[in-house]
């Protein structure tokens, strides 16, 4: 059983005036926990940031196997000490995967050491995902490509380390392209960033995107877990 | 002084019938030889499929620093040890750069090792080619993007090995993405793939291509240049 | 069930003046082909030099998940078609195993397109195997290394493309060091080249050495098989 | 020019019990720009955690090149503020090379984002470092491998991103091995890893030590310098 926790800012969607109020009434976490619950094999709990410390305990991540982390414009509200478990937590074996405005989260920056800059519009561009390397797990069930009506639009350069794989680019009808899925091993977890999933368009209602994030979800479930990823052991030599 | 042979299969620009003989007509080899023979730090040879041996002798390639590649609908007709000729003088430390279709060349994918299928479309489609990586030498110049106002549309996937880089991205009108400039380290030898190069457009006459393919010579000019890389040393042990 | 072919190219065994005749007396390959087939989810097959065009045909590899591959002073005698078969299997998806003097076989050198190159040396050291990806699939069950009394060592520089990941690294007493098992992906198929092999000591009787190559065959079966990964498709626009 | 800024945390020599007082009496800092200094091309600074927020501020990061920095038991002395502002000078441009224990050191751990540990043992083992990449410029002058009589040992696991490229590995008498140089891009700047330099034994009057250091001092340098790594433009479509 693969116990996911999909954690939210839930800012947009409390609020009346904005679109993702009437998309996700209940918040963009339990759009995705409903969808993954469905799963013979993934058990799913929300936390968002209202909750104390966020949710996230030492207690809370030891009994996840994979994190989903949505965040747009309250990744300042996030502890560093919170930031920080979730890190530890994947260099331990917990897979993480990090959707659309999470890219300027904490966890994820931490993570990859670098920018996470990117362009963006929010127009509602219409957006096709190639997917650019076919035999990955992540993109199982999906053929060639899916298309979106309506998403936000990122541009390269997106300010990340080389990933270990593409595994699906994005096409957009105002002239831009992105990686808009890629992996990464970070220690022994497994990290994924997938880029569709403004709050404005019912991103996390399509099949496809749903799919995915269930494809990785799978994928990122700890073969390996370890509580002591940080120490640097001092074994004596082992020549005789 | 970076000694540069490009070489083409000379054989659209030949053909009256065919577009690209009233935009290139003394062949695509000279289009880009005039335009890098004009620097002072690099002196041009040229070499096609005509010539004896493809004009790729031992002697050729050691005297050449970076070997540029077209090549389209011509490549079974490469000799198999002229191929073999360019891979290995690639892992002694020559620069290689292939342009366009040459992604199906022999010599590229040997050093690949890889289908490097993609999906194609010869309707002309506006192309604009983003900057992934704007650190990137070979990105020298090149403001953010580049437009071409029609090129053979190439997209994903892309059947290469994971790249070293990623320095541009294409995005085409008609709804493809493909990873446009690309960047390997095969044995000493530094390697370019850029995609812009269809033979009936213009393409070798656009300034920003012309830039990114002078940019790729002078990063590809061997830093090391040996003759053995292909030799198995049996050395004694160095313990005392 | 995972379909596994051991390839041998079963010289030094059949030879009554070589140690290996005594070692392996029914070949390398019935060697692993023992310790694999006790397994409830993999069948095993072997084909050597002396079979019938190798004994590989499009059937045989059609029904192949996983090849393994152990060659050393014989790699010539294997036909370029048959090399060639085997690098389009991996393309499509096939998993394969190059094992120790493997590096410089036709099917590994294909899918790298590099000189496989390194320092060796026949001198019985001893060699210890660090596990430097513990999380890695391929890895487990290993705790922290494993030692062999004695084996040829190999060292670098090991003229590969850089690997996806470096799972074992080895230190030899005759002060050499290795990346001894690394991974890659190359087009549907992944690939593990690992170094413990040579065919004067029981390696292949080591339970270290059978559980890595248990794991790998694990790790390479195929998530995908396709059988036209060389094709480049030539599809319409989708944009409307 | 290239301007080169050598930041120590000067802790262990100033102590006349540890034997880096007499190695390195006026700090490692000073005897690494020592070397650097003669060089024509390069100017050289230094600070030290003495100093006041470390010698380190936008001015002083804005006219560095490349920054060195060496720490070991004081890492958690440095302000986040401070590696948070080298950590943004990398991804502007800035070159920067962690010499030995600044493994742990925070700007190249936010710089990795990984754990960045390893085993280690202070017992003077002989170290030979091996040329894993020859044609690297790191490695220009540097002959298979050179040796040092007394090291402290680092093994592996090393709990780092996947490098960009290995350039040197590292072999113990003790019996371990280390990715003893590796390169990484990170943003528009470049990071070095180098692993000989425990304070205990004179290695940075090693000439092969200072050659390779002196080597990735240029290769670091920058050639595309920002100032503003970490914004997200918000462009129009360029589309018409």
């Amino acid at each position: 059983m693969i116990r996911v926790l999909v954690w939210n800012e839930f800012f947009h969607e409390k609020d009346k005036n904005n679109a993702s109020s009437e998309i996700y009434p209940n918040g963009i976490h339990n759009a995705i926990a409903d969808f993954l619950g469905k799963e013979d094999d993934i058990t799913v709990t929300t936390a968002t940031l209202d909750d104390e410390n966020c949710g996230i305990t030492d207690e809370v991540l030891k009994n996840t196997d994979v994190i989903i982390w949505w965040g747009h414009c309250r990744h300042e509200k996030v502890p560093d000490e919170v930031a920080e478990k979730v890190q530890t937590a994947v260099l331990n074996g917990m897979g993480a995967i990090f959707l659309h405005s999470a890219h300027k989260s904490k966890p994820f920056m931490r993570l990859m050491g670098t920018s996470c800059s990117l362009i963006w519009r929010e127009s509602g561009d219409f957006e096709r995902v190639w997917v650019a390397k076919p035999s990955h797990p992540i993109a199982a069930g999906i053929d060639t490509c899916f298309e979106l009506p309506a998403e936000e639009t990122y541009g390269e350069p997106f300010g990340i380390p080389t990933p270990d794989e593409i595994v699906f680019m994005g096409w957009y009808s105002g002239g831009e392209v992105f990686r808009s899925g890629v992996t990464y091993t970070r220690g022994n977890g497994k990290v994924f960033y997938f880029q569709p999933g403004h709050e404005t368009f019912p991103t996390y209602r399509d099949p496809s995107v749903q799919r995915v994030i269930l494809n990785a979800v799978r994928w990122a479930a700890p073969t390996v877990r370890i509580d002591n990823a940080m120490d640097c052991p001092n074994p004596p030599s082992r020549n005789k």
